[in-house]
């Protein structure tokens, strides 16, 4: 069933930092192969930095719409790198600090990192992080100029370090040059209608009927909200039906999906 | 009569906290389908995170114009859900406080919300949150980040939170990203003259062949402004007909009615 | 004669608080129709807020032309309602304080009003309480945000409150969301020349002949530059015949009045 | 000659404060009707104000081109009225003040004024007092602001004061409101043709034959820069002129003249 | 040769504070009539000054392109003057002052200057004082404010001052009212061809043959990069040739000449 | 093999201060006669400061898209001068500080260096110290004006000075005039064909067949990339290539490497 099956994809992983694992609440399931591909190249740019001469410090922006998976991707290079150090800068554990001080939270993960021979750190939600709003747009320009710098400075002889970026806004960090600050930028997409078949399948939970007509029906969403929706809809018109489809005894009323994702897919 | 029937209605909901309480003022009276169905879909929003597995965290965006019944309908599902921990978050109780005292607050909410297996907060009138004002615009950035943090900030394991917003200014808050930051948005509407004319016929203070003509007076109105419309009418023309009225001696002048009317709608 | 009549019209109010009796320093003459259809309107609002059950909160609006008598109405109507807490929020008594000063200042008014059963809050010149200037434009978001919280938090349980705001930016008001956060708006006018007429005719300092051409070219002009206007025509050409004017012992010089009307007038 | 008609001219004024009368430093001559008018009415203000019974505040601003002489024109009215209270307020002796410290001062000199029965008060330059530049516009609001409300503020009972200001920018003053809140404007013109001449004859630095091409050339200058620019002649091509001219042994060379005009106007 | 030249020329001065001098690197060579001509006007404001009655302040501008010799031209007129008090005010002594430390330095120097009977300031490149970039723009308004009040205001009684001020940016100063706050405003050229050759012929480092070709290229430069262009020129392709053009032993080679030109005159 | 090429370039250069050699890490390698040419110009800029008589400050700017060598080119020019003092200022060294703090960091080294008779300062990254971003855009004015005085200020008698800045966003440092405050300006340019052949030939890390091809594809790339992007190509499709790659034992696949550069390449 749904839930056994996010238990296996979860534990296939292995022991890792709790704060990555954590970004990966839903484990991780076969997406397709635009995703897979990301990964492995994601995974090279790691292999690079540990064989590293030439290059002790490599950057990569993974960008894509919100939910489409950037963050469990760059968790999950950083749990399989198996690197001495791998840390996330997140903007969760930095609520309500003053510019400067995530500042020196930023320059201290930094430091950290100078220390250990291979090391990882991921700026999750790079917009976050710069507390960025579209109106005006306004931004922290003490971070960017932070980042700016810190994606540029090699770190001391012998030490080697990837810096692993997400954000959902590329078109923002394009404009205030960080985009091009990484070495390269990949594209973490949402699901097309054969991906998002494959997860349901997956998933289990709908009738063999039903889900060629809700993959149809899901096509271009972000995994995470596939996820979120899948929830719902399992909960059933009048609410209690959850345990009944997770242990298999049901399946998901394709009506009732229909209404949920009426509710969740925005109409512009 | 008017007052008796807004007691009767109050009083059908129990014991409840006070803050909750005091967001119905006039009660919760049936404002028709569109209203019951929006309610039902953030109960079953409630029943999902009570039973949640994969979703720890849901939120819930109701927006509509002024005095929709919004507020109500939030600090009704509040009160219904029998949560442990409910929680109202407003501007009303942070006058005067600066905006990083104001995120404090917020961040606090949270944190208590954290430590119950089953919580609900309630962000009323996201826009006063945010000291927004449409010249500008300007509004707090620092709240704004606050906001979007913790929207999608996931709640320790095994706790679950249902978070509830409120808004007057949908578009505003599209423009910087927290719309989208909830995973649902409902909108609550204004009165159709069928739903006004059930309401008015639930108060009882117009003659019988007065209130089709109120009632299409009244198309478009939201429930808030109907309330204080029918207590400026029942003033009558020179005052002090107001007992009259509510204890249901007399009805309503259609004609006065129809004047104050007048002074409360804005023409455009 | 002028002086007298002025003197008559004030001591027609009784005893009163010094500092609404100063917002009525030529008193209050009949204006009109109009005018008189407003100041009963408000009047009854009072009333509604004294007995009210339903709706413990009422607002409202006075706004129009700089000098229309805005001011002097809210007073009359504060002064009239014999309400046991009526108070007067104005910029005069906050030059130069800080934005949080002010409003501290603002809440406590508030604050105070809430101790009292019925209560009358008049804020006076509304955007020179926000430090509004058209460039820009830039006012005080902190004290607009004050403002817009207080016209919508309700009163303690058994306290009632009538907010009466005065404005010649109703404009502005309305771009910042203040005028929609007022339950109803009041337009109060300039004169016409039938009331200048009257007004004139109360005043009697113009010769029977020419007070048709007096108030002709009194069109549209506010109460209070009328005022203005007749003092600087009843000083004469060469100054000295201000006494005499007012003993009525002579009457002022129309081509005087003329020339003095182009000085204050301003023709764009 | 010159020098000795700047003495003749100033010394007809008699003992008044040193600050007035630094603001005329060279006297005040005739310039022609439209000058006179404007200081008559500015004088039959001062007599309203004394012999106010209804107007205790009267508020006059004088504006017009750089150098056409209104500050000369408010200090003689300050001087001329003998009211026991004449202050000017000038950003001269204000330079490097915070803005609330100025704020401080401006509030001080009104709250002086409230003390006497009779009062004057010029505030000399606004813009400059106001800190304005024309690009943005930047400026000080807070001081915007005080003086909005000083300039409606009523005196205390018995009091009576006449405020003036003088600007050169009076499009940024209505821009702001403050010139609408002046109660009458005066516009303090450039010399015509004719009036230049009437001041060059009174000077006598001419000969006979030039007088009437130099007026023509004059035309529309401000009273201040014609001043300036008869010192720039005087000097002569070669320097060392000045005594021959002043004592009249010699005239000055209508050619030098020319020179020296087009130095000093700019032409656009 | 050039650098005797220059020694030659700088000598002819004598004695004048350092200050001054350092301002004048490279003497004062004879840049054609259109540079004398502004000098001697120059000159002439000062003569007015020490001999002034009614105009105890002058202000003079000296605008021009850079390097145009403003600078120079000011600190000439200053030594020249034998005038006891004779200051500059220049942004380079005031680096990383705040804006009202600066504004504190340049009253005290103006406070000076009153103390002495005949004074001269040198307010060097207004738009570094006033902290001036194109973008925006910005600028110290406090600044501005400093010098547009010091500009207008009256020496004490007996005390005659000179303010010359000098600016590649007079379209700015414009902008802001500083243009107009000056009495008058001189343009200091770059130099034509005939202008550039004569100089040429001075600093005696080009054969007879190339100095017309020589001059022909440099139409159109300032002063000052023709000194630095003719010494980068000096150095010849391969460096080491300084030595022996400025003994007069060899002269630049005129395809070397224009090869450094092309590097310094910047093509749009 | 590539990194021995690397090694052998860099020894070439003998001892150096550690910091400017860090600007170099991949060494100077032959990048054609475009880059050739800059630099021996940029050198005679240094002699001309050594023998300078006439011009005790030089200032140059090397301009030119990311990555095209201009850091290191600057430090390669530091180096090769022999002067006494050189100083490198770049904000990674200042991550953090707030903007007076860095200002008086770049005084200091200024004020050092005037301790000297012959330095070299270099501004790298000028966009950077000004804390430049595009949207706004946004710079530090404090820090934009200390460099525009720094710029022209002479060092003190006897003392010479070149200082040497570096920057990709020359547009912007025209649009604040700091580009014009430099005497010279070079562009430094990525690579063309025939040089990245050149180039990649050095390295020697394609085979024979493919050496032209790969310079096809690589024209117009900076010789930072270049490098950057080889390093990645060395990995080979699945890692682990990089050892037999760099030891000559294997050659670049050139089809992995057309991938690597559709990842490092942005196509617009
Ligand atoms: N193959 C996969 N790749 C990525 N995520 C996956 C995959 N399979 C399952 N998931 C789940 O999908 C969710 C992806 O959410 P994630 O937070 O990574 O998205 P995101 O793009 O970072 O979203 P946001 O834009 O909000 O930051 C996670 O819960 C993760 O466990
Ligand atoms: N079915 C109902 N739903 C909502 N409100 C109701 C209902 N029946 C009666 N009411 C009354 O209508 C009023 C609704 O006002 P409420 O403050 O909730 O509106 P709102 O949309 O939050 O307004 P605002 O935009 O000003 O915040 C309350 O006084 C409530 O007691
Ligand atoms: N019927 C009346 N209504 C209002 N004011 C009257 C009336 N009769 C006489 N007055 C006098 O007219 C004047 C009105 O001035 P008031 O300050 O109230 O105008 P306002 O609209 O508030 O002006 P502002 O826009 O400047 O605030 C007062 O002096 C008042 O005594
Ligand atoms: N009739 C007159 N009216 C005004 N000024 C006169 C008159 N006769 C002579 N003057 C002289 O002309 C000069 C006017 O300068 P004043 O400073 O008053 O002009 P202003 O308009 O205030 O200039 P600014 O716009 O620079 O403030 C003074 O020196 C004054 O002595
Ligand atoms: N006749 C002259 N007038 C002015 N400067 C001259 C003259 N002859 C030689 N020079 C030299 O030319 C240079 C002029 O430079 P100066 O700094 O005065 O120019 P500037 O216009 O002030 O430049 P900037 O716009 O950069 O401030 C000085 O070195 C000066 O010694
Ligand atoms: N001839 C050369 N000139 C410059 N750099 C070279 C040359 N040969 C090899 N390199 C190497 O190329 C790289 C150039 O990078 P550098 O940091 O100088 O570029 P940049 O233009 O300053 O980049 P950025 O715009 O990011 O500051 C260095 O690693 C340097 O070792
Ligand atoms: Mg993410
Ligand atoms: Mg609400
Ligand atoms: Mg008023
Ligand atoms: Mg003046
Ligand atoms: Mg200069
Ligand atoms: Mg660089």
């Amino acid at each position: 069933d749904f839930l056994n099956a996010l238990q296996e994809v979860k534990s296939a992983f292995g022991a890792s930092t709790d704060d990555l694992e954590r970004c990966r609440l839903n484990g991780i399931i076969d997406c397709g192969s635009r995703h897979e591909h990301i990964k492995q190249r994601a995974m090279l740019l790691a292999e690079q930095v540990r064989q590293s001469r030439g290059s002790p410090l490599m950057t990569c922006l993974l960008e894509g719409p919100s939910g489409s998976g950037k963050t469990a991707m760059a968790a999950t290079v950083g749990i399989d790198s198996d690197f001495p150090y791998v840390k996330i800068v997140s903007a969760e554990s930095m609520i309500g600090l003053s510019e400067s001080t995530k500042c020196a939270h930023i320059v201290k993960v930094f430091e950290d990192a100078y220390k250990s021979p291979l090391s990882i750190i991921i700026l999750d939600d790079i917009e976050r992080l710069l507390e960025y709003v579209a109106i005006g747009p306004r931004f922290s320009n003490v971070i960017a100029q932070t980042l700016l710098v810190l994606l540029k400075r090699l770190p001391p002889q012998g030490k080697n370090l990837l810096v692993m970026g997400t954000t959902s806004e590329v078109g923002f960090l394009d404009s205030i040059g960080i985009r091009d600050a990484f070495s390269v930028t990949y594209h973490v997409p949402t699901l097309r209608t054969e991906d998002a078949k494959m997860v349901l399948q997956q998933l289990n939970v709908f009738s063999v009927n039903d889900i060629d007509s809700a993959a149809e029906a899901l096509n271009d969403i972000p995994i995470k909200k596939l996820y979120m929706l899948v929830e719902m809809a399992a909960q059933g018109e009048h609410g209690g039906k959850a345990e009944a489809i997770y242990s298999g005894h049901e399946k998901i009323n394709i009506l009732h999906f229909y209404d949920c994702l009426q509710d969740v897919v925005r109409l512009l």
